[in-house]
């Protein structure tokens, strides 16, 4: 076992700051957030700017941006389109700068800046993120977007199949219950991932709205090598940190 | 599928009480408050006043109550013993009123003040507890203590293990993923719950200090049929509501 340690974060109504200033943070939300991250940033995107508010998406719109915007699942009149992953195409986005609403997002980022540095992961990435994770010396922290506070599966078992890669290095060690119940749960979906999520809450919300033509798209292995990575509130690829 | 809902709360940051208002509350604390509360209650006490401050406690003692009271899992030195199970024998609480320095207990119990009933659940009492449950057409919330507002394995398995008695009756349904969850982790430690036990935080941090003879009990099942019910501050057997 090794000095790294790592810690899982389940909801941010649980992240402790202080705990994890200097370590490395992975944002999870695949459902849909961090999921169309990647794919933005697979098909050339060069700068995602999340915002909170919509006026201030609107604001950015009125500047000439392209501005990626919903609320609960429905795109916003102003916006250019919503948060589905499908919708960040390479002729839509590439060598572009995109602005994205995201009120979760911006707060867990928020709530993260004592962090060394905020990456986003998700299935999408998940063998290039955990490849470079183990190549800082660092304390790991893998924090779960939940909804609303809650706990949610989708996120918990991407922690838990990240949590699984570096584990297996012999580099880290972990005391969190979080990181060992995420590897457990992992341990149950993995061989179906895409039956496994059937049962989860946000599954059923996003079936309800008719927005889940993108689950078996946001379950799928490493359709990227791109890590996103905040750098002075924006996200670029890790590339070009 | 039955009407009524389950929910389950992993740590006491979670918690909604606006959700749960009316509802029946199981407080799960099984390292080891909710065990000792419910083992007293099995050798005959008569009503456990749980009590947030040092102070508090130090008052009701000077009063000439039996006190149990820990910081950290140390007895505190006015107090007649600690919060191990073991301590609550027979010929030292039988027909007794005592009172329990808990700060994270009498926080929970605050918190699921808008609750319908709220209970104390342990492997110790869980048939009996299933069974009650199941009896009164309400929803349930399994609220399980953790550790330090952190999600733990512990409590988390003995809710995975009363969701999974309560939903075969076929009453309830559940959209909440922390019930999921629950039951998931549960299904990898039923057959070995001791075993399963070893990983957790707190085995650990019970073992440092010398505090882990009382695990294997805890583990038990069904050593009582008594359900430690709060009245009006205090707790009670349900039998005496």
């Amino acid at each position: 076992m090794g000095e790294r340690k790592l810690f899982t974060c389940f909801s941010p109504a649980l992240y402790e700051a202080d705990v994890h200033a200097g370590s490395l943070v992975v944002i999870i939300d695949i459902l849909r957030a961090t999921s169309a991250i990647c794919t933005a940033f697979a098909n050339g995107v060069k700068t995602i700017i999340p915002v909170e508010g919509i006026d201030e998406a609107r604001e950015y719109k009125n500047k000439g941006y392209l501005v990626a915007a919903e609320r609960d699942g429905y795109v916003l009149d102003f916006a250019d389109f919503g948060n589905s992953p499908f919708n960040f195409s390479r002729e839509k986005v590439e060598g572009k700068t995109i602005v994205y609403s995201t009120t979760n997002g911006t707060r867990l980022i928020a709530l993260a800046s004592s962090a060394g540095m905020i990456s986003m992961g998700s299935f999408l990435n998940i063998s290039a993120l955990s490849e470079w994770i183990t190549e800082h010396d660092s304390d790991v922290m893998l924090f779960c977007s939940g909804w609303k506070n809650r706990f949610n599966l989708e996120d918990s078992i991407c922690a838990g199949a990240i949590a699984d890669k570096i584990m297996n290095t012999g580099l880290y060690s972990t005391i969190c219950d979080s990181t060992l119940a995420a590897m457990d749960l992992w341990s149950l979906a993995r061989n179906d991932v895409r039956g496994y999520i059937e049962k989860a809450a946000q599954r059923t919300r996003l079936r309800d709205k008719g927005l889940d033509d993108c689950i078996g798209y946001c379950m799928q292995n490493d359709i990227t090598d791109k890590i996103p990575v905040v750098k002075k509130g924006v996200l670029i690829n890790i590339k070009d940190y």
